[in-house]
């Protein structure tokens, strides 16, 4: 079963995303993707840590979150698909190659049989950014959670905590 | 009866907010938040105001709005909560202090056995801010509106002047 | 019947606003109101192009889109609102003057008995703008977003290309 949490910046899709991840029995994956390092990120890091305590085995892996699909684990949550984004557009610097880095994840997602809870962010609901590389993201980032939305067996938009089917 | 509305920029919440409380009999309080006093704003605060007319008496409390909780109304309608959110930000500097005043303010909306209409934003869909107050801001107004939603009975997402109910 | 999707940045709101179009038997109008000719613009609009090929016929006008609703046609898609609210502010400095602008478009959409399937954003869900003219934005769009949505027959919410119905 692949399941697919969107929504805002603290609307409470990880909250919901892993209440789901702990239905299922152990063992479980928490996928990290986030290979930014500054203070901020670092204490929103050990925020979600402290939350998970040893529920999950933590993997870290920013740019081929695939190579941590293992059939053997019960679930694997990957928190989160903005930052896989984020970190395609930090590395990579060509659109094209983008995209395949892309297309090539979200094969891998659509093979593996096991289930898997995706968390993403809605980005483009704020008007157009002022930068070029921002709207750059925002329209990558619109396109690849269509995509995954696309082979998700259920969607969920999460606003102020409560969580909306739209799949 | 607790009824929150939230939603985007002029998306509509204030006047699906304001119908709800005009359904309910006099006395009705409208209790603003608002503390700013920038010329664009007194022009949004006299917009409103026109709207309302005489059908409210009104208060305004930028940072213990509580303190007009009174039973003797038949309904209050607090216009906004990040407005109120705003507030605590501009008045009181550190981040646990905050959360304390938010906290505070929590309780006593649990208490109120009144009927509390409240208006809140979604601030978080347009992705990472690029100032780090801001980032915060989010942050806070995502934490809280969740906490607010949670012991809310109802709760309406007004898009395009649409109200979908999602609690 | 009028239609009105949308949503956010590459949401997916014009495929499925196409699809339905697409839906119709020809002759169908593309009425494209983007006036904006830098480079990303026009590789966007490009994109938009291919896609559609010769399934429709284009009219391109940014001011007055109303005087391509021609009821000859089996349906009119409208790409985009929000350009056109957007040449309003380009073309019209006075506040007044844009809403009597829009309220005559609305005027005609609300007249007008063919198929009309219209296609715009939420702007406003990324908190408040920094500038001034970005916040008079979000409030034109927020209002005439809720008029439109208001004589619409269906609205439809895009998330992630999946459409929600909200009307």
């Amino acid at each position: 079963m692949k399941v697919l949490f969107t929504g805002g910046i603290s609307s409470g899709k990880s909250e919901e995303a892993e209440k789901l991840a702990l239905s299922f029995s152990e063992p479980r994956v928490y996928l990290a993707t986030s290979d930014i390092k500054d203070n901020e990120t670092l204490k929103r890091i050990d925020r979600h840590r402290k939350r998970r305590g040893t529920l999950y085995e933590t993997k870290e892996e920013p740019l081929y979150p695939e190579r941590f699909f293992d059939k053997n684990c019960n679930v694997i949550l990957i928190e989160c698909l903005t930052h896989f984004y984020n970190n395609i557009f930090y590395y990579i610097p060509e659109k094209a190659e983008r995209e395949k880095r892309f297309l090539e994840f979200l094969e891998e997602v659509k093979k593996f049989e096991g289930n898997l809870i995706m968390v993403t962010n809605e980005v483009g609901l704020g008007g157009v950014p002022a930068n070029s590389l921002a709207r750059e993201f925002a329209d990558f980032s619109g396109w690849a959670n269509r995509l995954i939305a696309q082979i998700s067996d259920e969607v969920f938009f999460v606003i102020s905590g409560l969580k909306l089917k739209i799949k």
